[in-house]
């Protein structure tokens, strides 16, 4: 039997609210053969977030380590891309979740890139991410006019030299550092052009128009915004 | 008559296509008693994205002249704010339609707060920005592991500097000054590492994954990603 390939397609799900996936990313969830969702060993967030799109679908469970072997999590999103091209190979359309945008720091792309190496279509549906999220909570623009916006990943590597860019800024997943980051804005005189939206659209929501309120540290999925002298 | 005041929403309505809504802008767009559509003079592109949602719902008009008189602008949006206050006044709620995420290089925002500064709420639904599509159709990361991200407006002052920075770089709306663009890349050595998505989502959609393959000037909505050194 001659069979025609499967598709896969890495689905931005959005920043945690389930309206906010797009109307497409629906449609391609509902219409997938299978869904495959992340999982971190403790949480399935993606997943989580479209309970109510998948109702009897069959789930391929992707482990996606989060601690920092990167080999070991080369090799966990390897065998993802192995489990998913078998399925592709029977002809079935996989949706692959993934938090945000899938082009805004997931790994959903790594995955994508092997899939393609071994001769398969995948296709990416866009989201909204998490910053573009956390700006609308807080009512606040990310850019404006002649702004440039930076996005700084977690880690804060070179995190002084990254504030010095003149440009608005993004600083994504303040977790346990969140304190830390407080210290240095109050040190730089940045603190009061700073906002922190902490499990954005997520349970325990918590706005913070002013970082300089916070007074307790926030969860994992805290963004900050550091808008840039006038 | 002791009425309840409406509620202005600040739509994002994502890069082009209908189906790259989020259900939540969908369902506002739809609950809403009036639409308020930015018109360019020569297109209100965003209310032609929501055409199949809207059937039969008063539009307001905002005129949102895109020369380069900012006087002029700011008296346009200053009426727009003026109009969706009346409309609060009498418990109409508005939604009004804006490209992409409200957040990144909107006009919406200067109205959001002219109807906050006036006692009125405003509440911000976002989208999909431009560049998440840009890079989704490409197939492109925009970002990956410890990447930083820097988002670069159109109109590009400073661009050589801009390019300095150590960050992948998404050039906004590179629109009559794309060959120049591609010939400062190519002087840098940096063509290489550059794609192009023009129109994307829309009618006339072209992706160039290779920058360099671009051999005529394209629309007005064509986004730059430009990868960092390895």
């Amino acid at each position: 039997m001659d069979q025609k390939q499967g598709i896969l397609y890495g689905v931005g799900v959005g920043p945690g609210d389930p309206e906010l996936l797009t109307v497409k990313a629906v449609r391609v969830i509902r219409e997938a053969d299978v869904v495959a969702a992340p999982n971190t060993g403790t949480s399935r967030a993606a997943l989580d977030i479209v309970q109510d799109y998948i109702a009897g679908k069959p789930i391929l469970d992707c482990p996606s380590p989060m601690h920092r072997d990167r080999a070991a999590a080369k090799a966990a999103y390897a065998r993802t891309a192995e489990d998913i091209c078998a399925l592709l190979e029977r002809g079935k359309t996989v949706a692959m979740l993934t938090l945000g945008d899938p082009t805004v720091y997931s790994t959903y792309m790594y995955v994508h890139r092997l899939v393609e190496e071994k001769g398969y279509e995948a296709r990416v549906i866009p989201g909204v991410p998490s910053f573009c999220a956390a700006a609308a909570a807080l009512g606040t623009p990310l850019c404006e006019g002649k702004e440039r916006l930076l996005i700084i990943p977690a880690g804060y590597e070179g995190l002084e030299e990254s504030l010095d860019v003149e440009a608005n800024k993004v600083l994504m997943k303040a977790g346990r550092s969140i304190t830390e980051l407080q210290d240095l804005l109050r040190r730089r005189g940045e603190l009061d052009r700073a906002s922190l939206a902490a499990n954005c659209g997520m349970e325990g929501e918590t706005l913070y128009p002013h970082f300089a309120d916070m007074d307790d540290p926030t969860g994992y999925f805290s963004i900050v915004i550091v808008r840039d002298k006038d």
